[in-house]
């Protein structure tokens, strides 16, 4: 019997939406289990570190943190890299990717609004053009596609948080970079993720 | 013919040391380059994501971002996980220690030293009190391990990181948590990582 699986977060994309890509991806039926905010301070300690997303298997295996949750549902609809060497390329990217994603939330969620423009300033200056021009650069060499080139997990984790990071940046990251751009395209063409996308719950933030 | 490691990074333990660890435990021949700082602006923008540590093999191939390094020297040296569940373990338990890494360091590198303090005050009341019991209730549950309740190269990476962690957080964090000395005590037992701490070189921070 094929496993059943329940994926916990919140109703955004962000963090939850590379796992969903990949569930769509591969065709596999998965509950998608979205709690409100106003139920997560109960939920909240229940959870292994506090953190969303989880995912359950069978109903009682629960998996947490969303790069690892990833990563295993990329192996389950075969995703993932033909040997070790293709799976650090794979890896590599995606840890790149979540690099940005923790520069543009150091600077989206910082309070002190004197601070947050000087990272602005800084993000949009030098950290994003450094990243993503090296990324973009990545992508060509892989023919649009970030890592061992063709489609793997690492295409649909970007362009899964992709919207997420856009709003984190109030831009969107890829307008300057065409490989990036390809990317994405190649990622929204995919029939069953367009059909998802297309049918997707509009982000609560 | 056995591939040649090399592995660049500066004089310290902190990001290489769980890539050392590795290639130690697994009695595999490396080139342990430690760049002086003087050196580090020439070599940074040749690098391809301005980071280090970077492990080169046969000499062509670079690979970057450490935490995929440590995974795929895990692969060669057979700490990974003998399934994909045991390995979404793993991986769990890796980018847990590293999100104790990010939280540490974004207080121990920030400059304001009002927010520095503040900052400590939430890792001491609340941030490392919170991860370092569930990490300790894990290292239970897997009986002084990390995950699958044996030897894995989520241990190596932990101890392996945990010398800089402590410098990080100005006090020994697992001095409250019998179950993390537990999983220290168990990889300083190994006879080749025994042999290399004994022997590497201090840290130059």
């Amino acid at each position: 019997m094929a496993p059943s699986y329940k994926l916990t977060y919140f109703n955004l994309t962000a963090l939850g939406e590379p796992i969903r890509f990949l569930f769509h991806y591969g065709g596999i039926d998965f509950v998608d289990n979205r709690i409100e905010k106003a139920d997560w301070p109960a939920l909240k300690p229940k959870t292994p570190y506090g953190v969303l997303p989880l995912l359950e298997i069978d109903g009682k295996q629960v998996l947490h943190q969303s790069v690892a949750i990833a990563r295993y549902v990329a192996k389950v609809v075969n995703l993932v890299g033909k040997n070790d060497l293709e799976n650090w390329e794979i890896d590599a990217a995606v840890d790149t990717v979540n690099d940005v994603r923790a520069k543009l939330a150091a600077a989206a969620f910082e309070t002190d609004e004197t601070r947050k423009a000087a990272l602005f300033e800084t993000l949009k200056d030098d950290t994003l053009p450094f990243f993503l021009s090296r990324l973009d650069s990545q992508a060509k060499a892989n023919k649009g596609y970030l890592a061992v080139g063709r489609l793997t997990w690492a295409d649909l984790f970007f362009v899964g948080i992709l919207d997420f990071l856009n709003i984190l940046a109030q831009q969107d990251l890829v307008a300057a970079y065409p490989n990036l751009q390809a990317v994405r395209k190649n990622v929204l063409a995919i029939n069953s993720i367009k059909a998802w996308v297309a049918k997707r719950p509009k982000d609560q933030l």
